[in-house]
């Protein structure tokens, strides 16, 4: 049994990692780290995992016990603070899952610019590898620092794909128009989210540019080999989990359906959680139907009147946009099975 | 015109009487109080009322200010909080309408019972009235101080009061079970009513005795003569606003829907803002098709097997329960229509 | 008083006229039509309605009736549907407020392409007036055929007429991106609005091509007097009222928030239904704050890094996008108020 | 490998028992039958099993079909329907779990009072075991005819089996207020479900009488040995997924907090899928916190004033409230370990 930390396990997503890994037959949770329980049983806080974890409490976070009880760590920390304990753990010769944004990008000085700092590591940031299967697989292997990718370029990402590979979208210039549930903001009570003021509502934000962009731009670019212009915009809506991304792309010349469906088979056919749904009743993803499981959905629909590719994806922010996907590639680089602990599948109608 | 103040006037029911007076054409409100906002205009918070109010701005509760510019004076303060100013305003001659619980009890030894303090005006517990027209219309007639009643209060009395009345239940002992949307929790984001904790939940709360007893038990048995024992059980439900009340009481002798049907028309035949719905498709009433108006929606069933009533009460608890109760009884106490500025019909769908 | 018909009344729609000209004070509503409901009172399907018209029952649609008991008829019928009555309408001198898209395309060829039909009145597409008081207030005075626009359309062509009238945006390819409530899809129970299915979901549709487009483009370009080309994709979101639609444009050169700020107040600063609410907290606008009212609020923002403008706007779809606009065009048409029976300030929080 | 069929497997209870089943690692599903999508796959209709049941199809009703290609069935139709194809299944000595209320009363003149048909097969009720493990478990090893309980049932048995074994409340008088999600009305679309009208709605239904009480009284009776009368009245309430019951009870004598924890602690302290969540932060339990598996949350109040017990259960309807809990009654009579199948965890938050 690999042993695990969860560092930062009484937020949604540490909640989610525990959920995940109750169920991974190579794992078993030893370090579950709060600031706020120390002591407590993780079903204080996470009610759905009374009956679930017996034992296990919260423990302060304390990076040499955390090396001598576990041989893996999961952070699941705000971005900044990530970065102030992943060396320690690097160093003992732990993996580490990180699923902060302080090891997706590649620049230093996109740090600055999206981030507002400037980054103390850049060689830890050529070593890490960006976490998404669907576009790493192969240097997942054996990687010991996953940067576990951001839920809406996930969600991102995973639309535009098909069209980055298939050469058939102009992707110098792409809209993304992003809608997200309410579990995105995380378990901080805030007035935007309090249930009177976010039921019920759409609402636009972070408008003038939002940082998972340069995740987007810096992974696409990666594909295509040329640069790539995002303009990204989420919208709060009234769900708790999902996230949809809708993409809007000028064609490349004349391209219909069937050069779509090809782009998306070549792309997917052999994802294990990867769905193209263009031939379901509904035709496009609905991130309802994804609901608890790893799954990421995906369609387009061309409106060839305007030459215009719209592609689709769905996900759970907190699975395949966070914890699902960082025990996707946690399973890759430690040699499991890459479903393990991913094999439940989502809830219908939830 | 009668110049109005309202204390307290960036909660849900200060904005909610900001709305209403709004469309009150013998009022003008001169004054908003906010600690937390002075100096913004009222639609700074107040999102909805853009354009509403032009120059209205949040100032702080200074006393003198509010006697000198204004001839009423609306209090949407906390429990306890609002006795601190409620004798000043009474000084000076203003009419009190006082949406706190501080002066709907008449006895003082129930304010140590349920709301643990000694009341420091048992003097003006005498003189305040309880400020339910269904009730108390004729008091209500130039009454200077007025105890707005509260939510799961109003939603529970005008459930039982056909029964008590008619005499066609055993009042002795009721149970009351009360299911409540997100506002009645207020304006302050909390870890129960974060979006993705509230959303989809049902909850009980304050199961083993809630303050809001001490009124239905006072004023019901006021009018049956005889004393009344109430177990009231709250409920949160993933509605924004509405409380419905359903009592179940035990008939006195054989009781058919004939006599309840005339137990209901007899007591609310002439109110204006209580409506019957037994003949309605639905039998029952739901708060959703009274939202944003004042009315109070009920109706009852027999399972005669039993020999039980239950006694339904539907209520926006942001209007009837609070802001609009307010101004219903104000324009009593101050000779305007009592229907003045509570005029516009419910929202369908909402 | 003006006496008005109200043909298929039993709908969302008409539901909502029904309660905004209940507060109208110049006019009275004397025909609701129904085929199913045929004798039962407006409230035994508007059940928000009980206590509020106290005689009025729905009735056949009959139009020799409805001429000798009207002055004015609101027709909410499906497309295809409404212009089978209209021509007996006008012929009799009757002013007509249409709510289906019957009339609101000058071109008849474009009724062939989007709507997949024949148009029989060409000569009657001339005499509409398009009825966004916005765009078309001058031509609305004495118009005797209105045709209100849809919803869809209205906070498209709302959130990006500023940018067409001030030329800081390049609109011969406008991206628009529109969230929607359940109400959109009207009364009638289907499965992907069936409550489990539809809470929770955010779902793209129509997305090759949605017919709310013809307008936009006709409308706009009516404006700009160059060819717009719109690609419009609505998503299904779970909230009950209201629509947002985020427009993605190209900025015509250097264009910042001062250009829009000065574009934005040119445009809406003296319309009594249009709010411009960058300066909130928010900046950007949410339905949520607009419903049960006429107004729309709108809001921008620029990316400078991509040129890009984001226009926004928010409405409630069944008042400003439907029956409220018919309303206010109604009454700039017949000379009332234009806020007549539209007064009432928006719920918050709902 | 246990060969399973599904009849009325394109429900939203056939959905989850395809969904259960497709992670016990003792059951194949061969045969899933459905009227309406005969030959479409099975996620034509569940989205959510898209990659889950790769080659599985609906079929027609076939008996003879069924009892080739599998040696137990669960049957997922309408009450008065599933007991036409149960006779034929036992004969060929197939287990059967029926999820209908067709044998899930002992007294065959129940279902003529509650339900309105004479019984055709009273010798099977006797031969029928009421699927409640908690209740039943040792009769269920070997059964083979197994009537699993119905939702509401589930809840409100749940909540109450401690009082009725400790002996610590008066049972011969019960009030049952049930709160539940929609999913409990099933995937066929209505207009009291459709989104725009049950989204925000709190309504109570049934109130004269639910069917649910037969089993309620019957089996609880059969605990204390004495007649038991239920008062119990759903309340439709906005989320998708959920049933609370709240129990009132009067004590039996002094009954304190200490005694509840103990007759609590008694009935449930071994069982593997009811958490006693008294010590939680809430106190009480909100299904919310089990949805997606087959926990029931349960827990209680005493009011000391007035002498009231109040038990409350939370359960997800489809799970512990259906299709779960025919799952591990099934497991139980097939000898496979109870849990077999329901072992992930609930989400949260969801």
């Amino acid at each position: 049994m690999t042993r695990v930390a969860i560092v930062g396990a009484s937020g949604y997503t540490g909640g989610e990692l525990l959920r995940l890994l109750a169920t991974h037959r190579g794992v078993q949770v030893t370090v579950a780290t709060s600031r706020e329980h120390v002591g407590r049983p993780v079903h204080y806080v996470h009610f759905n995992l009374r009956g679930v974890y017996r034992d296990l409490r919260f423990s302060k976070l304390d990076t040499d016990l955390i090396s001598e009880r576990a041989d893996a760590v999961f952070l699941s920390l705000p971005h900044g603070v990530s970065m102030k304990y992943v060396p320690a753990f690097l160093e003992v010769g732990m993996k580490v899952i990180d699923l902060s944004a302080d090891f997706r990008l590649k620049n230093p000085q996109a740090y600055r610019y999206w981030y507002g700092f400037e980054h103390p590591y850049p060689d830890l940031l050529r070593k890490a590898v960006y976490g998404m299967p669907e576009l790493r697989r192969s240097e997942l292997r054996d990687a010991q620092l996953i940067a576990v990718p951001g839920c809406n370029a996930t969600a991102s990402i995973l639309a535009l794909l098909p069209l980055a590979r298939g050469g058939v979208g102009d992707l110098s210039f792409v809209v993304i128009d992003v809608k997200a549930g309410s579990s995105e903001a995380g378990s901080k009570p805030s007035l935007p989210d309090h249930h009177p003021e976010r039921e019920g509502s759409v609402r636009p934000y972070s408008a003038e540019g939002h940082r998972h962009v340069a995740e987007v731009e810096q992974e696409l670019g990666a594909v295509t080999g040329s640069e790539i212009s995002v303009s990204l915009t989420p919208h709060a809506v009234p769900c708790v989990r999902g996230v949809l991304a809708t993409a809007y792309v000028r064609a490349s010349g004349e391209v219909g359906a069937k050069d779509l469906m090809k782009a998306y088979a070549l792309t997917y056919g052999r994802e294990p959680f990867v769905r193209l749904v263009r031939n379901s009743p509904h035709k496009y993803p609905n991130p309802k139907y994804v609901i608890g499981s790893n799954f990421a959905d995906v369609s387009f629909a061309v409106e060839e009147r305007l030459g215009v590719i719209k592609s689709f994806s769905a996900i759970d922010n907190l699975v395949k946009g966070a914890a699902g996907q960082a025990v996707q590639a946690f399973n890759i680089s430690a040699g499991f099975p890459e479903g393990e602990g991913l094999k439940f599948p989502p809830l219908k109608p939830v």
